[in-house]
């Protein structure tokens, strides 16, 4: 059993931006969390592919110890994304999004997976996070995305999900959203008082920002000289902060402000590549050298 | 004499946020910059006002300290600007400007000015801050800002101005005009390799970045509840930059950092409300206590 379970998507993506494209490559958010969590802490993965789904694919999510046993395989074709960036490249412009094989997706837990330490629910449908909330045993902590789509479509279910959630992951675009308010300070009281006893808002280039009852962390986003494909990003985010968490068990406030360096290093790899090219090629010194040079990024005391 | 020289214009301004509007307020570049460095050291203004400029503004910023024998009045009208912001309120949009006296400004130099320790270039015409250049002795340091008017209009002016300037503190959008380049690292590489051994780059919301040949430094901005009106913000962040470095006399990376941290600090102010009124009403504890927020908002590690 993983410490940590995650249920999303695998997809199949076709992604362009100004300094490149690739097409048909592996996606998906429950890819890019699980493979960037897998640096810190063994990783149980719920999702479902098509037949057409490539087992090179497979074979690379299990070399890096993810268990697979809950990944479904149905007939019918995988879930594809295609999408676009500008320069503006915090922002994508989905061209075509094929369900497939996720449109009748009923997230079954195996038995070995109903009482993960930790457990990220990814973006999807908020009834089916709800689903999966009801098939575990009450998680040590419990993390969500989401989107602008569900939280338009399907406020109260999501909802719902958010009262039982620790951890609300999104970006600045979707708090507003959900907040109704454009001060991410006001969203900020708002979630806070309605379940989850912390609010991660990324930022992409800019950043993320973490709310709680008593305090907010702030982080810049790495500068970086290659920002070759934004996709992932924020589900790397997320797999790299509860894989910390769960790789050492403290949910401490300093805890929880490490983690989110550590979240927003492994997207500073990702974003460097398409799909997910540079975490494939990471080892974990590279992870803690650029963990220091974040530290040296924003430290403006006793600096060495 | 002040250890601080800035040039820049001291305007009426009419703005209207989603949250009020102002009309015929104090504002300007160099207003806002003299008055944020006046809570950190002495500072000399160099700027020009029509016939028609109240009294009581001036005698503000004299009670400042502030020593305006280089704000020259002449005949005609001071100059006016008339912008709106939106809920997007890292842009300004400009309905009117009427430059008025600012037209024919050829800035003077008064005899117990020309030693300035540090100065600060305000945005105005690159020739003009070209002849301040001309009429002092070199300073410890010199910083500058400029907008996309002159980065289109006055290239080569301005390439000529900051091969002399130590620090441009521009935004994100002037960064990238003038770098012709999305990304902000290519961008300090170009501007590093031509004259300014810092870059600073407003991100309003979004914080700071600080680039210099050896390190990279980034902040984030301090989450308000209240933004009101981000009318001078920049100018605030600079005089709360170059004061802190004027007052200290210290220019390590160490203080670099901290200064930009200031710079931060009285800028979150300036944002809460119209004008300058947040800045008039300010003590330096609440300058102490936020810098201490600051820190606190930004660690990860070693947390009391």
């Amino acid at each position: 059993m993983g410490k940590l379970l995650v249920v999303g998507s695998v997809a199949l993506d076709t992604v362009k931006t100004p300094f490149g494209e690739a097409e048909e490559v592996l996606g998906g958010s429950a890819t890019f969390f699980a493979t960037s969590a897998s640096y810190f802490t063994s990783v149980d993965l719920i999702a479902v592919v098509g037949q057409d789904f490539p087992e090179k694919h497979l074979a690379f999510l299990k070399s890096r110890g993810i268990d697979l046993s809950g990944l479904e395989r149905r007939s019918g074709e995988t879930f594809r994304w295609k999408g676009e960036y500008t320069h503006q490249l915090n922002e994508a412009h989905t061209l075509d999004t094929r369900l497939n094989v996720f449109e009748s997706f009923k997230p079954k837990i195996p038995p070995h997976y109903q009482s993960p330490e930790m457990l990220f629910l990814g973006n999807i449908d908020p009834e089916l996070q709800w689903d999966v909330l009801q098939q575990v045993r009450r998680p040590k902590l419990v993390a969500c995305d989401t989107m602008n789509f569900w939280i338009e479509r399907k406020r109260e279910a999501l909802w719902r999900v958010l009262k039982h959630v620790d951890v609300l992951i999104i970006n600045d675009g979707e708090a507003r959203a959900l907040g109704q308010n454009p001060n991410l300070t006001h969203v900020a009281k708002q979630v806070l008082a309605q379940g989850p006893k912390h609010l991660i808002v990324k930022r992409g280039e800019y950043g993320v920002l973490m709310f709680n009852q008593a305090h907010t962390f702030g982080a810049p986003a790495f500068p970086l000289e290659e920002v070759r494909d934004p996709t992932g990003a924020g589900d790397t985010f997320a797999g790299g902060f509860m894989g910390y968490l769960a790789a050492t068990g403290n949910l401490s406030d300093t805890a929880f402000r490490q983690a989110t360096v550590f979240g927003s290093v492994m997207a500073s790899f990702t974003v460097e590549s398409f799909s997910l090219d540079r975490l494939r090629a990471l080892d974990y010194k590279e992870i803690e050298t650029r963990f220091r040079e974040f530290k040296r990024l924003t430290q403006f005391e006793d600096l060495a």
